[in-house]
């Protein structure tokens, strides 16, 4: 579709802040009635917290624009496989449609390490599109970590 | 083992505030040296954000006091099993034991919905124990669900 397109380039224009910042480049907007409400990237290093991933940030900060804590009716663009955490936190806020780019083979919790997010769970299950615009993050992934070990 | 009562019973004093609050009944406690160094409760009505689970703000906690998002080192004692955002959270701060009360049945991520802490990760891998003064916590849950039922 050329809507997830579209949103996940503003994902990936978070991303390449956080790669800006020298955090691993992963960004993320949440959709609520056609709108970006939210919009956030990775922040570990910056926040020196575990939890400042991308798709967290969005999700809390897109919490407050609503002033509730149940995010009906919304979709979450992220340039990278959720991780357990995240999957866990989308499927908490009740979040309608997750949408990602590029796997992440290692940690992925949308079928590469474990699949938490296709995997019936008792309270809600989301909707799940990948591979949008993957390249451009996996490309961008790649870059990060070929810098760091130079 | 004495000191996981002890610990657990300082976590279960934090899921009876979240009960005070008409939070549901969870409560954690984070060790570092023998110490307490951070504590929480269930806060997702109150923030209005589903991450407020007291096992993920006892983590940040943790990482403010300590400076540093990795928590090498470090106990999270929780009231109740961990559901699967926490459970992510826990891998990614490099908890290196996280010790439960009661299981959560429907959503746990310990073995009862899916079991993430037991599954091999790439990067970190946690030490597990379980059951400690699980009824206290079991008990406060059940008149907590009981009391919303009425």
């Amino acid at each position: 579709m050329l809507l997830d397109e579209e949103y996940m380039k503003a994902a990936l224009e978070e991303a390449r802040i956080a790669f800006s910042k020298d955090e691993v480049p992963v960004g993320a907007v949440l959709i609520y009635n056609g709108e970006i409400i939210a919009r956030a990237h990775n922040q570990v290093e910056t926040l020196q917290d575990a939890c400042g991933h991308a798709e967290l940030l969005c999700l809390r900060e897109g919490s407050k624009i609503l002033k509730n804590w149940r995010l009906l009716k919304t979709t979450l663009y992220t340039t990278l496989e959720p991780c357990s955490m995240c999957a866990g936190a989308l499927i908490l806020s009740r979040v309608e449609t997750v949408v990602w780019g590029a796997p992440d083979l290692r940690q992925g919790a949308g079928g590469s390490w474990v699949d938490l997010l296709s995997k019936e769970h008792p309270i809600h299950n989301l909707k799940i599109r990948s591979g949008v615009l993957a390249e451009e993050s996996a490309k961008m992934m790649k870059e990060f970590f070929q810098n760091k070990r130079k």
